[in-house]
């Protein structure tokens, strides 16, 4: 097996090299931990923690300087983590608010036939090297936790973040400030943000892993959707964790993407925990290109079909009705998959379908992004990329049960869940596109959801 | 009495005039109100209730041609019509959703001790011709009803819409577009927009008259305020008013201006009224100028102090308390006034300070637009502005309550209600203004409201 990793550079210049044999050199000298990752070894990891200063954990080169051996470098990376994965502080509150009875309702009828085989997952710290910062909790925890799905699920969102971040940074030859943030209640998070790059508007790739215990408002939210949960001493500990990202692109032919991958666990009075995750993947473009919303659907399909034959379908319906700015009569892009509250068949296939599904962020958006990158445009098709990302404000803002949630909830790391709003946007009123224009079909398509396969 | 009126100009090229005795003339040769407003004699008027067209109910000149004589039709405009109003589809909802226990409690401290003089009002059809649009309820109606609370409302309304618009135009140079629209359940409104101009980048001046039957969840809101409304057959006939504006304009050092007011009325079983005022006009400057802000805040306490000595005071409070910006920890400007609930100490006194409210309008907010009119900035200074906008766009569609019932309500007109959204903003990850800049100034006073006078 090919192992990439991607080490520390103190020069002022840093560059991104393939070490494929590095790592295993490491290994062999048996250089300890504290000597790669000082901030790691011994516990509170202060300088880390700063949400001001944007702290680099390692080099990141430029796509500039990709040539042949940085294409392998980031096949490799995939090779290595498969698809990466981020999060927003708010992205543990989505696990209290996305769901409904009706969703549920609707989960209860699907039960996924087939869960791709666990992969090696590899050496934990080896795995560490190639993410964007050390991870939230701490490597050695890690290790000893290797099993549990909440080490595992953090290893997941922790290399979609970096294999997305790397993807972004390649095509776009700006480097993303990389903020790792603690919760004093617990846990903590790693923010990615480049702005105003090259290719790139606003991208931001978020990772957090909260724990701590569920207060009385959000247990009741809990129980309301019909999970009983006993607390000890009427407290619930939990851990929440998940990644999520918004890439707003400059060019209005590339669109943006959005993603969110997280998994939530409930400790009962008893020592049983009460589990689930949630996600989808969903493109928001400017105008109508269905050789795009073709590759983007068929991906995250064959993605779904793996797991069920249903869950494309479904989940697909889903993120129609879930991202849909109702004042507007509009959904907000021409979507992809949503879910949430998946709790079974199993948890190991149930990973497994969310593994699937971070793994295909990457080879969902990255040739869309290609394919467009040189196109030209006009200043009115930037006008309507600006007007359509007001539209996208009003959604985050007034709708996302998310966003919501974390606003109204004290201690969030705003700038996280803010992250998503694009670097600019317009309100024009009364703005409506001319009869037979381009704008005019993009229009149709958000008030009339299509079917792209 | 000087009476300034503005006559419909056929001519493609438009003007405005003074005609001080036109209108005297006019009443004199009994010319007919069918030959003056086509329109407004026979019921539905249906070329003024599209949504897409922007209708002019009068000619508009522009302020690069007023001379003296344009100044001193402004200053008979200020003569006959006190100051001018407007309002969203949205300002209705405010009656429902703006008041709370806490508000209502601190509102039954204040008894207004003086109400201005009650001025003559004038003859209706004269005053009309004045206004933007014909107002949303015939003319013929409004005459009948002379005396009636609901009538001397949307006469004030109207002409505070009017009145402000048209020192805007004066100042900018552009003319509004003006939207008048109907609401199926009954009423309508009138929109006036004014977009990219040479001084604003958005001025919406809005007006809104709705009746109909409140809906059971909109008179539990009532009621759960402690108001006991009894209905008949459990219907809650009501009426709503109001006018609202945002301007947003282009330079940095012109401050964003905001004001409401607004008048409620519900018909209970036995033929009685419940009643009720609010309002509000609050100012948001991207930089700290501490005499624009004495002179705005002391314009406003003027005016509160003719009707009671607590108002300003009291009603100041309850502005910075309301247009606070939670999730930042941040008001969203400097403040003013805001109440809602008023129902004492009698309608007439009510309706008296509510009159001298929207009278302050123009000379609160257009001598600050006036001094700053050539102020040269910086692309620095204008990027600060568009993240003060993206403040102001957060508030707005997180916050306002007004904004939140509006979206919420089908039938709403949503361009009305969203047309207080800048026409740009910005979002940048991590802004925090450098220690001793004048943009730290400006944070600094929003995350602790000042005291002004």
């Amino acid at each position: 097996m090919t192992i990439v990793v991607f080490v520390k550079n103190t020069a002022q210049v840093t560059s991104r090299r393939c070490f494929s044999s590095h790592l295993k050199g490491l290994s062999r000298t048996g250089e300890s931990l504290s000597s790669r990752w000082p901030h790691i070894s011994s516990s509170p990891p202060a300088t880390w923690s700063s949400w001001t200063t944007g702290l680099r954990f390692m080099s990141q080169g430029t796509a500039s300087r990709s040539s042949a051996g940085g294409r392998s470098c980031r096949r490799g990376a995939l090779a290595l983590s498969g698809a990466a994965a981020v999060t927003a502080a708010a992205a543990f509150t989505g696990f209290l608010a996305n769901i409904n009875h009706l969703q549920r309702a609707e989960m209860a009828t699907l039960v996924p036939r087939a869960v791709e085989e666990e992969q090696e997952e590899g050496d934990i710290l080896a795995r560490c090297r190639g993410f964007m910062s050390p991870p939230v909790t701490d490597v050695e925890v890690l290790q000893r936790r290797k099993g549990e799905m909440c080490t595992r699920m953090e290893m997941l969102i922790m290399e979609t973040q970096a294999e997305f971040c790397k993807a972004l940074e390649a095509v776009d030859g700006g480097t993303f400030k990389v903020d790792r943030w603690e919760r004093k209640e617990g846990g903590g998070g790693i923010s990615c943000v480049m702005q105003d790059g090259k290719v790139f508007e606003k991208a931001g790739v978020n990772v957090s892993v909260v724990f701590g215990n569920l207060t009385e408002e959000a247990a009741k939210q809990m129980r309301s959707r019909g999970k009983v949960l006993k607390g000890k001493d009427g407290k619930l500990p939990f851990c929440a964790m998940g990644v999520s990202s918004v890439i707003h692109p400059k060019n209005p032919h590339i669109p943006t993407v959005h993603f969110n991958y997280r998994y939530f666990e409930i400790e009962e009075e008893d020592g049983s925990k009460q589990w689930w995750f949630g996600g989808g993947t969903d493109l928001t473009p400017v105008y109508v290109n269905k050789e795009d919303a073709f590759h983007f659907h068929n991906t995250l399909k064959e993605a779904c079909d793996k797991h069920h034959s249903q869950y494309y379908a479904d989940f697909k319906k889903w993120c129609d009705r879930y991202f849909y700015v109702r004042h507007r009569g509009e959904t907000r892009g021409i979507g992809g998959i949503f879910f949430d509250d998946l709790d079974g068949p199993s948890q190991e296939e149930a990973f497994g379908f969310v593994k699937s599904c971070a793994r295909t962020v990457v080879p969902c958006y990255l040739p869309i992004v290609h394919k467009h990158l040189r196109d030209p445009f006009t200043a009115e098709e930037k006008d309507w990329q600006q007007v359509r990302r007001g539209r996208y404000v009003e959604f985050n803002l007034v709708y996302d049960r998310g966003v919501k949630f974390g606003l109204a909830t004290p201690g969030s790391r705003i700038e996280s869940i803010l992250m998503s709003l694009p670097l600019t946007a317009r309100w024009e009123y009364m703005h409506e596109p001319a009869l037979g224009t381009r704008e005019a079909e993009m229009l149709e398509v958000l008030r009339n959801p299509k079917e792209w396969l």
